[in-house]
């Protein structure tokens, strides 16, 4: 089994730098260095003005199944989805494999205070929540597919937590840096994480100076992308505005 | 034919209860009496703050038709969809089965300001409003898959109303009773209309209760699900509360 | 091959009735005519509060291929993308044909803000925008089926710009006429837009009189569609209105 | 409500005629009579061999419930299942609603064979079969969407029978004549059967001569539409051939 | 986790008696035990007139990324693709998830010759076979969503086996017991394999009485389901049969 | 615009060797060069034992539109999809672009005739063909992803011949080289086709020399992919064999 390596923390410099970048450019960085899905598709922030930098802590579910569910309900200490709720650290993001399911929540809004109230920082998942409305109320950065009342056991069992999963058709092993704007969520492996965010920092900084340009009527030409002269001026105005 | 039964009136009580209480925790306690699919799916509200709480009045509607659609124009009298609108009675939601399809729209704001106008509460398709704007506009709460500017002639034929419909996946009966919140909407059979609201008052409660727990920072284990120690305190809070 | 037509711009007469004009109105004076599927399916506003009027300049996306992808990096200069967007004139809006594609954008937020500053009123595509949150942020309208943050090259490649495409399920020629308002997107062939401009504005007018009688409690019979009676009420206001 | 209609016979010389016929060309001559849309789609042959004329006979289902289902349990024999696979007559087809689901069988081998018993030259559904192969194994013309091994009851409840329905997009009215070939069906309303069969004869037979002159290496122009001089050619052969 | 249990052997007994029995029948069973989701849905056999029966042994895969594929160019002896198909024992079934994704293959005929030559019973797959004329050349049983020429590494990285997974919407474990024919893949828990195989053969066995009742002309009320009377002829001609 | 380059006929020599070859193999060697989307998807054989090599003639639809169809109608000779196939030559295949729609045909089998007629070797679309059986029966090897009995102008105008198109998500150019077998249609670009399918026939030999060793109980590793041994026997085999 390929290992979802141990769970390193995301250094306070690494999230600083992620916080201003966007899924857009992380995007890019990514596929420049040969890593072309990377953004979850079809999967939607509840609130567009949000924004996250999380550590990916990853649950699995399976579709429900007699057998399975009966023994979580026999056991229920043994039950994934609780101890992957119990085992967010601060700064974590708890990410669910729901194959793509709205026909049932992954979960409510109780379950998700607990992991706000753990320090998690965001919940992401290509199913759907439950208690939508109570989910905005919390505060908490959410990402689905949809919204449904159902509860998870319905049409899911919860198999296993902190392995490598599959979520809005992209590949998501636990520990990756997980980061999430108005557009999505891009995900950063782990031990590409500072590179890919250094240059994205860049970038962004270069691309803003361009938007300025073109939005004052720079024509593509020369300006996107940027041609020696414009670099050159990019770099002026970057010495000068230090 | 299956019959839709009589179609008694939601009592004020009820409806007063209904009017507080989440579909999530209502589809909870339908669920808990074994019914499993009564939640509409991919039929979402146009604006999330509103809620309702009606009783169904169906309206379905087929693939068009060149003889039938003929037959409509000709005895415009005879069609089911301006019936089932001028029979909209106060506290009534007018919900139409379009077979999830898209491509048109079942109404637009004149027909839905004459539901609005004889006391309807909501419209409800698994189809497209047209003139979604001005449906937004007359602040009637309103829950489709999708907009689009068609007419619905140019697609579907209405074929009969206060008849047993499919909508969102669920199926509606005449008189049942229908209740709508920034999630969607969940669908009550009306024999069982005021134990199901009872119930889910009552876990509403007790889960509003463990919720603020949850957000203070109390544990899933003996919380969530309540054991009994929580269950106490919940009694206690609730007796001191009176 | 079938003409695109010459590129006619849309005079200040024609666009000032069509921006008070709604797509659902303008659909149904389309349908009267024979055209019954001029309405963009599933492409949706960025925001539901914008609208505007433009011309259609197209832009045709394939999928992408290897061949392709680097004769336009060998040649940027031969970019359709690029001279499409440079291409565009004040009142145009430019429209991607991106095959119902959202697993990549169409384009970014730099992109956008040239087309905006070249005096383009729009952006549509049946694809993805990337950088949405930057698209919003300009203050222009737009419309797509999804959001993506990958950028266009890794499904696309831009093939050909001002020829006939499909976006939305709809035929659309350069220099046909767009509207866009919360609803969505329809298309007016040039040749007949001044006079389903004219009969829509006419049917709006009317309409808006029903809808106020509508909403002050009148029935349908009579009133929608309007009666002898209703018509010549309509006509005193008007001329009274004067 | 619209009426299915009497349920007229289909007179032999009628079957005879449309026995011969294709799918394709009794569409062409449907469509130019106004009517769309009334193909079944992706609604396959199990065997693409065999042909079919028969007389509707419609049955709907919807969505499980529990109270619903619990009904039928209780009184089998109001089973509207049960009672339209009974109330079939030699020459009917039976045609279910089963609005697109192909997660369970609508019905299985055993209730197959009691409408053929009975006389039925067919079973339409856009939903799916169980026991597919011994329903292959009958010899009975079978038409459906997918395969499952489930029975209805696990996602249906039968509701009506003998009333219009909705199958593969199309409307179909008790005593509509389907016919169904390698293709698909197609569904002839009864008060045009004759007509649109007569002229559907006529076309093949002008056809089978084009295709072929066609497969001669005619040129379509010319022949495919057939001007003058072809319609005189076949004109001439016609009455050779009597 | 949920362990997937031992990989107990599907005694010949039980593989004679579920040879002879369908998976419609199977599921019946399997729904009347409390396991409503236990057919594949959308997997189709490659030859319809194949079955099989075997011992799951499960392979896993998640969407294609760079680094996880790199590790396996590097240390192909760990791809997971490879081992399941080397552990394979006589009477197996390799079963695969590929997230339904029909984009890519998920082997191709040499790994399936090898799967046959270990003595593998048959392959499943949600996703899709490539070199499909080669693999039905081999005369192994084989079921799959689809076809697609591509290399699975160009949309898949196989990630583990012999654990839980999902595969055409069902919970597979390892050491389950699969039964396929010409309608699909039916999976039998292996605790409960032997009592769903006796009562499927018992049904089995009177349904085929039942059935050449209903072929000779019985009417369903009192032969399907059979009342008294038609279960003690059952019993008569059982008893004579022996 | 990208060119589709000049129609160069495919040689002798090539399409001798690409008739032996699978599409599975063609891809693959596609793949490494860099071309990863390449294969139909979704495009089915309607007799998967028929082969083809053919040069891409490329014929794009639009959705249906009034204007554009009734020029159509008044100058039938300016009709592209006649035009298109009035300028087949021997050995092309004729491959349209329906966007992926099945509710209507493309062609049916007077046109699949005339196309044979001409010397075409196929036909191609990602839409669906009307007189399926009579295609067929013509024994024209023909690929689509539905069948429908509709005629092609109830949903496409023919816009464009001979330019590059879309088709089951893959480019294709005029002149491209397709390749078709039982698993589906593989383009090869123009200019690397020899080269393409020298490597892929080569490939073949030795994959067939694996099968053998696979069937006859080889194991994966050393064999497949073959290492040094494993090559030098492939190598003393063939040269014996020559």
């Amino acid at each position: 089994m390929v290992s979802g390596g141990e769970l390193r923390p995301v250094p306070e410099t690494l999230r600083r730098v992620l916080e201003r970048t966007s899924t857009a450019t992380l995007w890019t960085q990514l596929y420049r260095r040969g890593y072309r899905n990377q953004f979850l598709q079809d999967v939607r922030p509840l609130r567009s003005d949000y924004r996250f930098v999380g550590r990916a802590r990853t649950l699995r579910y399976l579709p429900g199944r007699a057998d399975l569910l009966a023994a979580l309900e026999r056991e229920p200490e043994r039950n994934p989805q609780r101890a992957a709720i119990e085992a967010i650290e601060p700064g974590d993001v708890l990410v669910i494999e729901a194959r793509g399911e709205t026909g049932a929540g992954v979960l409510g809004d109780i379950l998700a205070a607990r992991v706000q109230a753990r320090g998690g920082v965001a919940i992401v998942t290509d199913g759907a929540f439950r208690d939508t409305p109570g989910i905005v109320a919390l505060g908490l950065a959410a990402y689905a597919r949809g919204q449904h009342a159902g509860l998870s056991q319905s049409l899911h069992v919860p198999i296993d937590r902190d392995v490598p999963i599959a979520c809005g058709g992209v590949t998501i092993l636990p520990g990756d840096v997980l980061v999430g704007d108005g557009e999505g969520v891009v995900v950063l492996p782990r031990d590409i994480a500072e590179e890919v965010a250094e240059a994205a920092a860049e970038q962004e900084e270069l691309e803003a100076f361009i938007l300025e340009r073109i939005r004052a009527g720079a024509p593509l030409a020369g300006t996107y992308p940027p041609d020696e002269a414009t670099k050159r001026a990019y770099e002026a105005q970057r010495r000068s505005g230090e």
